[in-house]
């Protein structure tokens, strides 16, 4: 039998790189190159008779059953095994099975990924970020079906399941608010951060909607670590006007914010109290008090990105999911 | 091109099962099949140039590149996370790529990936799973060259990397024992877990050696959870002669040690030592006060188990790791 012909081979017939003949064959907006290029690319594939896998797919109809899952870091938090989890169930449940591979934060090694997963006919393949966050597109992105979660690309040329971080911060401030909170502190997260930006807009809203004026001085930013929940809270709780409640950007930071309010002998929720986000549950469920916190919905990420995956809508317009942090109450408010 | 024959092929012309056949080509030890079963495969596997993954590659010399990372149930623990990271480095300064799949504690699943990572021809797997314990080896074990993490197969057929518990129960012991403490109350985990009966056999080594005679009443097997911390400090510090130092199973138990202890007014470490177990970083390092405990080395493991992998030195004489389980100090001894 013949050698297969590789992308590469129709790359170095027509004088171009392998990327330009990806972005090509696999019609990729946006890219820019010269109709005289993509005709001469177009020209050497019918020539070698090459055929992606794609192709190859489209014209056998058969299927590989494997989906993959590609993560930017693996190792960053814990959370991305529960984006796992919803995608394998999902997976598991059509009888398929999913493949997981880390990048390690390596354009390189992403690369190298897309292209073995590619290679192994993988029906589809979810990129899960550690962080919610925009990413810049790539043209190994668009080897297979590519659905995004956590992430987002500027373009917006690719689906994406991420979570409503305005929502989110809206119902953490609102559930404050029902309990007759006004003077509401917030340690938020980094300044910069998609996961702070979009919960500084909840908490906002909340309070615009229930007539109650924002003041800067009870907001702060820390690093998501307790000791910035610690440390900012004993700043918070020695103003002029301390907070009666405090809304904080993780469960870790309402970690700090416990210990610091239990070493000037406050008592949670009855002097103040306390909301946290993420549910990590194996922190949030087991502190003294159990810490009522918002949800962030990583298994269901995951879950519903697989999902639209293999309902096979993935190849036509792109779908933007924002999904619901739902609440969850325990005995902090 | 004729289609490539695969084992299947050669069990149904046998008339013997899959799982015969594999066991008889990878020359499982105890399989008891009988020397004419034995015979007939070998006479259709040369009658239908039947070549094994392993075989082609071994004739071809080719390697794949991709090295395989198995676990019984990714979501379990979040350490298995830090076995992926420690195995991944090994591979990618190795300039090979870690293929990551999950069972779900499903043996059919399992079946089913231990035969893709045969198909795509890994150069050697990694099996891990999410709890220390001795595991039951089947045929699919043997597709590729093997080795297994925080598990070990009950007939030592296979190469394994564990951590050294007793060693590390040893450790806490001693460095309570070092700062004089003689009342070292124990809030182990269950019974019947690796890890409890590990640790017990190193608490007890350390009482011997210093002379310390043991007080069965200073014991707890409490489910990993803060809860059981929190309820057998109490238990333990209402008794009459209450321990001056608590040795927890885990840093879980730890925090609900500390909980307790905060409730009923005692400070740590003035009034009680506490170690824990594992060191989650992400709790241990942020209590108040920092908790002194011992490190599972999951990443070393990893990391060492892909170096054995990829030493090539698999194939031969079986090994069995116990690594150390170092001291992490800090504040709470």
């Amino acid at each position: 039998m013949a050698k297969k012909v590789s992308m590469q081979d129709v790359a170095d017939k027509a004088g171009v790189s392998r990327t330009t003949v990806s972005y090509v064959i696999n019609d990729i907006p946006g890219s820019n190159i010269p109709t005289e290029t993509k005709e001469r690319i177009w020209a050497v594939v019918k020539k070698l008779g090459y055929r992606s896998n794609a192709m190859a797919r489209g014209l056998r109809g058969g299927k590989s059953h494997v989906l993959g899952f590609i993560t930017d870091n693996i190792a960053d938090t814990p959370f991305i095994v529960d984006i796992i989890k919803g995608a394998q169930d999902s997976a598991f449940a059509a009888n398929k099975i999913l493949l997981v591979m880390d990048a390690e934060n390596s354009q390189e090694n992403e690369a190298r990924i897309f292209q073995m997963m590619d290679e192994w006919q993988v029906e589809g393949v979810i990129y899960a970020t550690t962080l919610h966050r925009e990413i810049a597109t790539t043209p190994y992105y668009f080897y297979t079906p590519t659905i995004l979660v956590d992430c987002f690309s500027s373009d917006q040329s690719l689906s994406s399941v991420v979570p409503d971080e305005v929502q989110g911060g809206y119902v953490a401030t609102k559930t404050l608010i029902n309990q007759g909170h006004h003077r509401i502190g917030f340690i938020n997260g980094p300044v910069s951060s998609q996961a702070a930006i979009g919960r500084l807009k909840g908490y906002l809203r909340a309070l615009d909607e229930n007539g109650i004026s924002f003041c800067p001085a009870l907001i702060r930013n820390g690093n998501w670590w307790q000791e910035t929940g610690y440390d900012f809270t004993l700043e918070l709780m020695s103003q002029a006007e301390s907070p009666t409640a405090i809304f904080c950007g993780n469960d870790w930071m309402a970690m700090g914010a416990y210990d610091a309010l239990k070493k000037i002998g406050k008592s949670i929720p009855r002097d103040v109290a306390i909301i946290g986000f993420d549910n990590r549950e194996m922190i949030a469920a087991h502190m003294h008090p159990a810490l009522t916190t918002v949800a962030l919905p990583y298994y269901e990420m995951g879950k519903q990105a697989m999902a639209h995956l293999l309902s096979g809508q993935n190849s036509g317009h792109p779908v933007h999911i924002a999904l619901e942090c739902p609440l969850v109450l325990r005995e902090s408010v």
